[in-house]
């Protein structure tokens, strides 16, 4: 078996920086270089070099009229089933079909996303496409967190911190990154679908001197090679049975747990359950 | 003593939603009607309307000159020392010191703000005004976390969210609300000062009908009459004695919490500590 980072993939690297000789733009640029060496195919979507349209509204739909009532997801559910989308978000679309994996590299502005990359997901991310998917009845609300239109890809930020590490820490006075970083990489990434990768994180990014980029880099570099063999974060699936009828996890899961955490599959937990039974185990 | 709600009062909304016909459109003109019958003074930002400029770029400072390298912060630092920014970031930063209250209106898209306002915060809060404020020595990160520059000032949500409430709760499969509101209630409102009230979620509000929008009135109406009265939350002072000088929570404080509650001061626990002392209590 070949070993599987010498398997040409497809990479699709969403960037937000305004500035191409910033840290940001160096990562960028060097996971271009250093993926693109390694056979595989690499794409861009460079959202500041694009001018993304940050704003979702009703331009996001060919067929909404100017003065017509709109409801976003509405909107969004009919223009995407109707092939009447905006052609700017139909092309992200297809670059993420087109992925085996997704790169986010972004600073960590107040402790998310910059606007112009909340604008991507906010408008890429369509009714019918990334929410919206698969049977929604009594008992299953759809395929989404492990399932859903992405699934089979991998996807990891990169991101670079102004502040210090200790600060991000499970007890730092900012909270912990993966706190931090949950809204994104459990409600934006594994949501429809995707396998989630640790994050790379660099700190004290306004400080960093040339000669310590070297050690950056030389840590990114590790990261990228482990793209595709890394073990992804342990998110729960939705439809794997530790979730209740009303996606609330089962008693007995996620013991000594709290938190985002308990949406991370424990050691010695199993990954599936059988849907829809009750407690797995007795609330200890 | 007056009451508290009796006393006219200077309160800012910020507004974020394409369509004004919405829940969000209702919500904030209930909250301009409700507070100025009261005797308040209200503005809105109404970001949509006023085609906010959500991406963060070198031309948000009237001094950067178009080829230059670009580090935002440096850039926001020198503009906001130099009164050289850009003027619609300065009418809403007069809002905010204006204001005794702020009220965010928006729906949750993606667990998280729309791009707009995340742009309004992107952009708004600059280096010397929101953050970078106060002595940064060895010891001292500054004045923030409860101090800093909109010290004095009461901060609230109101999202409406599409799903439903048990999603959302502490084992709910989204994550618990709290957290997910963490990075903006701890990391963007009390972050530069202010006092953070808990939020005011709509849920299933694709599905809500007219005839629940009266106990939806009602409700926010409730929420409004104790803006200046109701207990916020009580997150930790960065400078009142709880975080060592690497800014980690000492020992022995946030015992049996975890995750983001663990900055939230404990029942029992002093709300200061002196300051660079070490363990106030033994780790148990």
């Amino acid at each position: 078996m070949p070993d599987l980072k010498d398997v040409p993939m497809n990479i699709l690297i969403v960037y937000a920086h305004p500035e191409p000789r910033s840290l940001n733009g160096a990562l960028k640029d060097l996971a271009v270089r250093h993926l693109t060496a390694q056979g595989h195919e690499v794409r861009v979507s460079d959202l500041y070099a694009m001018k993304w349209k940050a704003v979702a509204d009703g331009a996001d739909f060919l067929n909404h009229a100017s003065g017509e009532r709109l409801s976003y997801a509405r909107a969004s559910r009919d223009a995407f089933a109707g092939g009447l989308q905006s052609p700017d978000i139909v092309a992200e679309q297809e670059k993420l079909l087109w992925a085996d994996a997704v790169l986010f590299q972004f600073p960590m502005w107040w402790f998310s996303m910059p606007a112009i990359l909340k604008g991507w997901i906010d408008r890429v991310y369509a009714y019918g496409f990334a929410y919206g998917v698969g049977v929604h009845d009594g008992d299953r609300w759809g395929d989404r967190y492990g399932e859903g239109t992405l699934k089979g890809r991998r996807a990891m930020l990169s991101v670079t911190i102004g502040g210090r590490a200790p600060h991000y820490t499970d007890r730092g006075v900012n909270g912990a990154l993966d706190d931090l970083l949950f809204p994104i990489q459990h409600g934006v990434l594994f949501y429809p679908g995707m396998e989630v990768l640790p994050p790379f994180a660099s700190y004290m990014t306004d400080r960093l001197s040339e000669a310590q980029w070297p050690s950056v880099a030389e840590a990114f570099q590790a990261r990228l090679d482990g793209l595709f063999t890394d073990a992804p974060l342990p998110f729960r699936l939705q439809n794997g049975g530790h979730y209740d009828s009303q996606q609330v996890l089962k008693p007995g899961l996620g013991h000594g747990a709290s938190g985002t955490r308990i949406h991370l599959v424990l050691p010695g937990e199993p990954e599936q359950l059988p849907v829809g039974l009750g407690s797995p185990a007795p609330d200890a």
